[in-house]
């Protein structure tokens, strides 16, 4: 399997950090979250003067196999009409919001059960259309999933080749909320029950179903439940190049933002990995679907956002991207009281 | 007293702008918080295509009498070194959230107890160096408040005519969480205790000294509790010239972006004397200052962030107007069901 090297950022900046950050013309403390982003990408660039380049999504695409069994309200062939719409239109939840915010939009057939035109710009990273129904057999080889941590790593590596320094994942994938709940189950601990929710829109009825099929494929599974498989048996393919893609953002020091309920299992799954990926994340915003904030607080994250939004694409985390910029404008714009004529007032 | 014509936006685009929001192409309701912010803006636009121009963030500095009575932690200076430090250095924290989000910066003097000079670009509009101490008398005069209201709506005239039709206000004066907790205590009738918090960094005896003060001021006064008096006689000429720039923002039909725990009191005061001008608010941030989240909940208020800061100057309503801009660009930008080729999955 593919390895990453994964350090958490070097601690010896850090007084320094702090000193600049507490020097700055305001109360100790007065611009919060502002200030604890300000250190965390200083520390993840190792610099008293962070700076963001060229900010990214990388959304990546994919069907599953457990769809046939119902768990999603959607169709599942509105996982290829929405990349469609996102490369042609324009037009889609994700394309305003990178125009807005100044990001490079990456898409990526992981295994979407479609033949794409080449003309789309759709990277074609496809793994197999579709994973296979994890009620009955793994959703994906250990091959499979080895080309998608592969690939996942390939795409961040041509994001940070562009100048990209900081980058948000997204996803298009009928029916992997279910992975994901599966995933938080298996990593947390936490009742199955707790981590399945409404996805794009099921009814209470439609959740239950959804509930009974995933404990069911829960208690089929006769796997050695270590993370790797664990990742592979129950996961989507798109999931996992973002994954693989999470894990060469930390190896190259870059910032990570994390969108909703989706990404923030992937990030889980990447932590069971290299526990270090998580220095390296900022987590964007809290969705409505049931089970996210119970996974947020399990690994003590405490998103910018809470507007309730449910899209995934990287919505929740692009929209978390200029309260970043705001931390690091902070750093670099703001007088000190070294140099100001204000009497500290701390 | 100034008077204005303020008339909640009118209901009949309602449906219209509901069907819109409907038909783009996500699950119902998968963009939260955005999907309420453009209907908002769309109703108080009066439009199905609404836009942002031109925003403003007007920061009005006073000096308030009650400091003199130890009840701020930062001494008086601060005020006008801070105006100063806005408005040469452009080195203050509303300077670089103003430049990031484009925002305009509108620096009044309304009383602060310093002679700027006229080079500074600080807009005169001072009605007294510094407010009187309301432990023992009116803060100011019935003419003064009325030049407060009058002032405030001119700037915001101004702004307008400028083509602005989306505006912040900020504030800096030293001692001006008094006349906040006082001003929510008469208003909301929550206890006084829990309208008071540290400001700018009191500890707790200093907070208790602070409440012991207001305590003090609140019994010794003798009005007759009518809004206006009693908005005049805690008031600080910053908070009373921003009511007035509410209320004029309100009859031009403008987007108003709520700040932080002054700002929603200079809010809650607006509307003892309009309560329409709440519908033309779009409320930015919590922060950390005991009692701002009562008197939210008291305004059933539920602000878009939560950063914990607590630096006033309009910061927390600026961070927050990426996230309308996003929502007017998804009214505007996004592809709808009815022309795309996306199978409507809701």
């Amino acid at each position: 399997m593919k390895t990453f090297r994964i350090n958490t950022p070097d601690e010896n900046i850090r007084p320094a950090l702090i000193d600049k950050i507490n020097d700055l013309t305001k109360p100790k403390g007065a611009l919060g979250r502002l200030e604890e982003l300000a250190l965390q990408v200083g520390l993840i660039q190792q610099t008293l003067s962070p700076a963001l380049h060229h900010p990214c999504n990388v959304l990546f695409g994919a069907d599953h196999g457990i769809v046939e069994e119902g768990v999603s309200f959607s169709p599942k062939e509105v996982t290829w009409q929405q990349m469609m719409n996102f490369a042609y239109g324009q037009r889609g939840g994700v394309n305003f919001l990178c125009r807005q915010h100044g990001f490079s939009l990456k898409l990526v057939d992981a295994g979407v059960d479609y033949d794409f035109p080449p003309q789309s710009g759709i990277i074609d990273m496809k793994v197999r259309k579709s994973t296979r129904n994890y009620l009955h057999e793994a959703a994906m080889t250990s091959e499979e999933m080895n080309l998608c941590l592969e690939r996942g790593a390939e795409v961040v590596r041509r994001c940070h080749e562009e100048g990209c320094n900081i980058i948000s994942f997204g996803e298009m994938g009928i029916g992997n909320t279910s992975s994901s709940s599966l995933w938080m189950h298996a990593f947390t601990g936490i009742p199955l029950e707790q981590c399945t929710g409404a996805g794009s829109g099921l009814s209470s009825d439609g959740i239950r179903h959804k509930y009974n099929v995933l404990k069911a494929a829960w208690d089929n599974y006769q796997g050695d439940h270590t993370a790797e498989e664990i990742i592979r048996y129950f996961g989507g393919y798109e999931m996992v190049m973002a994954i693989g893609g999470m894990l060469q953002a930390a190896e190259l020091h870059m910032t990570i933002l994390i969108d909703g309920f989706i990404m923030t299992n992937c990030l889980l799954a990447a932590i069971q990995l290299y526990p270090a990926v998580q220095a390296y994340a900022i987590f964007g915003h809290q969705g409505d679907e049931a089970g996210h904030k119970l996974v947020l607080d399990y690994m003590q994250a405490r998103p910018l956002l809470n507007l309730g939004l449910r899209l995934g694409e990287g919505t929740g985390a692009i929209c978390a991207y200029p309260i970043v910029d705001s931390a690091i404008r902070m750093l670099n714009e703001m007088d000190t009281f070294s140099h100001a004529s204000v009497t500290k007032y701390f």
